[in-house]
């Protein structure tokens, strides 16, 4: 379990009101700007602190330069009872896949299985946070997109053509935690990189490579750095396929058309993403399901251990003890975090500036 | 491109036809045999040489145990107009897996995607071969399963409660090769720490544990090893998901449940597989698709490359021209394969003894 930084601490409702009105102030409509906080907050609550209220600072960059359309008309392009294309209409990221996630979902209630793609869509936060919404429905829940900036080559390459492209699967459980996948596809993202460089810490032999194809261990040196994918060439294919299928099937961009939103804040992003929702009792009484879930989960967690290590985890367990943990005792953010939000709402002139 | 081993090369035909007539002479209907000898040359033909007829050997000790049911009534149990759930009756892994991937592409032609899981199966062989049926539909192709053996542990564990958890994706292109991914969650196969040992070679730190946590390097160890997941708690969480849904949602064995089928010829291994169909024109026509998908493709191959290095290959391009050059050239077969076909073929006094 990841330990709590001694950020200043804030209640979920509290930064979730903050960033709806931070985001209503930039010009969203009411209901756009509150949905996109509650999906930021979904983040937090996880504990994936670098997809949820931190990037607000920087979505609202992308929205002053107009790099986001505030009223788009998020629609269907293609659809049948089991599959849709949705166009984003370059709108908010959350937006966009909060529409995907639902129309997901009711079809899937109706036909027990449904695909949805979108393109012209943007930055949505934490893929589980959308891989999860089909849970409460007792369905599975699959989820990739195409990664907005390139910080990883093809095996055997240089180029900078490729993402963390990440993929999130969720399955819903009885009495246990649901099991949440939600994973890039690289070693390490590069959040980490320069964690380990402030910390003055060198990262591993196979998180990264030079342009030379050298063992990269130095993360100050991370701007001439090439990502690595997990298992080699078994995670740069996996990382081609979600590339292929979040992207490509959806007519967004992927390889060198993506657009770093990093550097360039204006450009329309064309980010592609993938949903898909099925209810379990398509195969299996949805409480018989729980029940072996249940007993599969327990039979892995309580699975002899390495000396020393106290708790195998399954996956999406650590941010489910989490969710409870900081909805009860509230969301830390490091001070430069809450320095940025503070600058933000003085700028936007919102009655809470959080300090 | 894995360099041909010099062993006695067959025609891919007189293998097919010689695994065909083996597995008469075991007792399969015609049509049956005629398809498991089928679907184990398209391994072959692949390169996957694990996973086509040098597996008749084994297959055979289970056959000759009464472990496969010969005869199996392959039918759905549950189905709907894009899901179904099929009990493999215990037969031979590629009869129930052709049957399941045949019902999913009729669904997804119908509907526009269909999701097929299966119970009561046995080992198919290679994941590719499944996966890649619908892409002469113009269908993108997933398969899952779980392995027929645990040698992998949870992560931070030391008990073997993991297989090697396979997923395969393939994809159309046009005048390219499909991308047709087909990966283990494991860093490596037992088959290539067994070949390191022959070899005398140490093993790569990172493919194996020993059971007290503690790399292990010596091949010649690796019945006290573990083999690790590809990404560390990454490829542990996909094997995990893969798991859930290729078995548990099936009523599958996955974890304490799974059958060693290298230890245990006779008992029932209620081995579970899932595939998905999906349309590519559901989201565009399939020609634009496919001359996309081409671009991509040639962009990735044509990338920067690392210098010393040949060719950027996408995942399943090895194996496309493997597929070539053995259709043209034929299988090659190490002598201790071939020796092993041999007498089998002397005990079913085949008129082929392949020597």
């Amino acid at each position: 379990m990841a330990a709590e930084t001694h950020g200043q601490v804030f209640p979920a409702k509290r930064l979730e009101a903050f960033g709806a009105a931070a985001l209503k102030a930039l010009g969203l409509p009411e209901a756009d700007a509150a949905l996109c906080a509650a999906r930021m907050i979904d983040a937090d609550l996880r504990g994936v602190d670098t997809h949820g209220i931190f990037r607000l600072n920087h979505y609202s960059q992308r929205i002053r330069v107009n790099g986001i359309n505030l009223h788009p008309k998020v629609h269907a392009v293609r659809e049948n009872a089991v599959t849709a294309l949705v166009d984003g209409d370059n709108g908010m990221g959350h937006v966009v896949m909060n529409f995907a996630t639902e129309l997901a979902i009711r079809k899937a209630a109706e036909s027990g299985l449904a695909w949805v793609g979108t393109f012209n869509g943007n930055h949505a936060g934490a893929g589980a946070v959308y891989s999860s919404m089909p849970l409460a429905h007792d369905m599975v829940g699959m989820y990739m997109t195409v990664a907005n900036a390139n910080h990883m080559a093809a095996w055997g390459g240089v180029e900078l053509i490729l993402g963390t492209n990440p993929i999130s699967i969720a399955i819903p459980a009885g009495k246990e935690p649901p099991v949440v996948l939600d994973i890039a596809t690289t070693m390490a993202s590069y959040g980490k990189i320069k964690l380990a460089a402030q910390k003055g810490e060198p990262i591993p032999v196979g998180w990264m490579i030079d342009r030379q194809g050298k063992p990269l261990t130095d993360p100050k040196r991370s701007s001439e750095g090439i990502l690595l994918p997990i298992g080699g060439y078994k995670g740069y294919g996996l990382n081609v396929v979600i590339g292929m299928l979040a992207g490509v099937l959806n007519g967004a961009a992927f390889g060198r058309n993506v657009v770093d939103f990093n550097k360039d804040l204006a450009t329309r992003n064309n980010s592609g993403h993938m949903i898909m929702a099925m209810r379990v009792d398509n195969f299996q009484p949805v409480e018989a399901f729980k029940a072996e879930m249940d007993r599969v989960i327990r039979e892995i967690r309580e699975s002899k251990r390495i000396e020393g290590i106290d708790r195998i985890w399954l996956p999406g367990e650590m941010e489910y003890e989490l969710i409870r943990k900081r909805r009860a005792n509230g969301i830390p953010l490091a001070p430069v975090v809450v320095a940025n939000l503070s600058k933000l709402a003085a700028e936007l002139n919102l009655s809470d500036r959080l300090e």
